[in-house]
């Protein structure tokens, strides 16, 4: 037990990797926010007086392993005041536990992109449930980690503005290897270096093809009103279809199979004046994310090493567009993200 | 009486200029926000049952002149769901009126920069009063209108973030000047061509002696716990300071008096590579404003017209800082930046 005093909030936090730890970090210098629960594939911990955040991971490696029933644990931290579900993994299926909780009058603050991009219907459905039994329903980060994208659009969207196109660069990895691309480097060593700086997934054929950008096109274009899904995203992967199918050190084979034609094409957007970029587009309902080469005064192009960037060209904002810029991704900016979300429901809460 | 079903919110709007007249515009398409009162110095009126934002400002002006005393007014609309006392006025004095809505449980949304950056135990108290009352004080468009600034200061600081250094071209007015001097126009053909467009204060003096930017250096500054006031900021004004003293015609002699002297410190800033800007600049508890030559590299280079831009260089933003920029002035987005701090509210206070 942490504190005596009645809580702000009330925190199941659902995974425990690089977000998770990160999060628990920053949750251990936050005396109002109570952390009633951890969770992982394998064990839960509940303590309805608060867990102490440093010490939770360890407390939960030690739990007697059983596979999480949560409708139980849902139950259970509903009755903590202003309980939150706190989703840090990457795992498929979620949507029905969000769906849970708002039953139970539990907000949820996501980071997880997979529950927000699936099938249309899922995320109506989540929206709605959340709205009717009027809770919180929060995924800053699942664009841009803790830039604040979703919430701006939401802004726009809410106080009437029309927004035609979205365009951004919502990649760290691609972002860095643009620039690299733009600096003169083979798409090769790019990628090397890219994975040496641990920007990459293990495979980095999961950043290269586009899926990732292409998500964050579906949540953003869904805030627009537009019932699309992943399947509707136009996807032009960064590098050549082949090189997407090579597994382990042949990988490395097909890239660097593929330098020569990724150089040609830099060095004809160079030469043209243009800058390489890797964008995620949406205008009215038609979805894209591809390499682009941009004039130098469009402003992804002054974009350098990993920064995201996102621009929002709307009726309001027709003279100069909407932007925002900075890095947007790793762990501990997604925790921050995902912690700004919870201190914005705790707040929320207090105004009652 | 516009609706039957309970309200989401209920307004008492302050002032109805080019700000108000666009808010209640706004309001005109949203069900769910009542509006209760509409203030101005001559006049009050007040319907519980809830006003028509299309007529309420001619009601207003056809309503008996009367010096409007605010305390009855407050006790009335307090017992109104959610009540919103949103400031759009100008006028000085107004935080004496927020902290007797803090104490009768109304919310306070305010545009009005004066409040703000006065006295550091004004800030203090107001800052206090809406805390122990639990009561929600939003402020985002008192820098760069709709702009995500402060909220995103904010949530750096409420989320554990060092906030190292804070840069803004934060003045539409001379964001536009600085970019004139730079394609080569004259100082007095620039600050024309601004009062053309409407960029300006009737008196151009008010914008160009850097008082506005400073008021936006001391409130972003007070975010990150400095104790500071207006009198701290280093102003360095546009013009050479002789130019602020003149009145009417005399101005324009003035500004062409200034002439030369303006386009030889711009040539020979180009001249160097650089680029002229007016930032404010927040770093440690100093604070400034002034004319200043940035690289190219620079993230201030880029704007372009009038927009804003602002940079927050934090610990968890080193690599690459983060940037909000766009379209930072006028009615309508400060406006919509009001909306917004309202709708947040109005959200909040669902999850109850």
């Amino acid at each position: 037990m942490r504190t005596e005093h009645e809580a702000a909030a009330s925190l199941l936090v659902l995974g425990k990797g690089t977000v998770g730890s990160q999060l628990l970090a920053l949750l251990a210098d936050h005396e109002e926010l109570r952390l009633v629960g951890v969770v992982d594939s394998r064990a839960v911990v509940l303590e309805d007086a608060g867990l102490d955040p440093r010490a939770a991971t360890s407390t939960l490696a030690q739990a007697e392993p059983r596979p999480p029933d949560l409708g139980p644990v849902l139950d259970r931290i509903a009755s903590n005041p202003v309980p939150i579900l706190v989703d840090v993994t990457a795992a498929p299926g979620m949507d029905r536990l969000y769906l849970e909780a708002f039953r139970r009058g539990i907000h949820v603050v996501t980071a997880n992109k997979k529950p927000l991009a699936g099938t249309y219907a899922t995320w109506a459905a989540l929206r709605e449930t959340a709205r009717a039994h009027r809770r919180a329903f929060r995924y800053e980060t699942t664009v841009g980690a803790a830039l604040p994208v979703v919430r701006t659009l939401q802004d726009l969207v809410r106080t009437g503005d029309r927004v035609h196109r979205i365009e951004g660069s919502l990649s760290g990895t691609l972002g860095y290897l643009s620039n690299e691309l733009a600096g003169g480097s083979t798409l090769s060593d790019a990628v090397r270096r890219a994975r040496d700086l641990g920007f990459t997934e293990p495979h980095p054929g999961d950043d290269l093809s586009g899926t990732d950008a292409a998500r964050k096109a579906v949540i953003l274009a869904r805030e627009l009103g537009h019932e699309v899904a992943l399947a509707d995203v136009e996807v032009a992967p960064f590098v050549p279809a082949d090189v997407l199918g090579a597994e382990g050190d042949r990988l490395w084979d097909a890239l660097r199979a593929a330098d020569d034609v990724v150089r040609q094409r830099v060095e004809d957007e160079i030469g043209r004046g243009l800058v390489p970029r890797y964008l995620v587009r949406v205008e009215g309902g038609h979805l894209s994310v591809g390499p682009v080469a941009v004039p130098p005064s469009h402003p992804a192009a002054a974009v350098t090493g990993s920064a995201s960037f996102v621009a929002f060209y709307t009726d309001r904002y027709a003279a100069h567009p909407l932007v925002v810029q900075g890095a947007g991704a790793g762990g501990l900016l997604t925790a921050s993200g995902v912690f700004a979300d919870v201190l914005a429901i705790a707040e929320g809460a207090r105004w009652a």
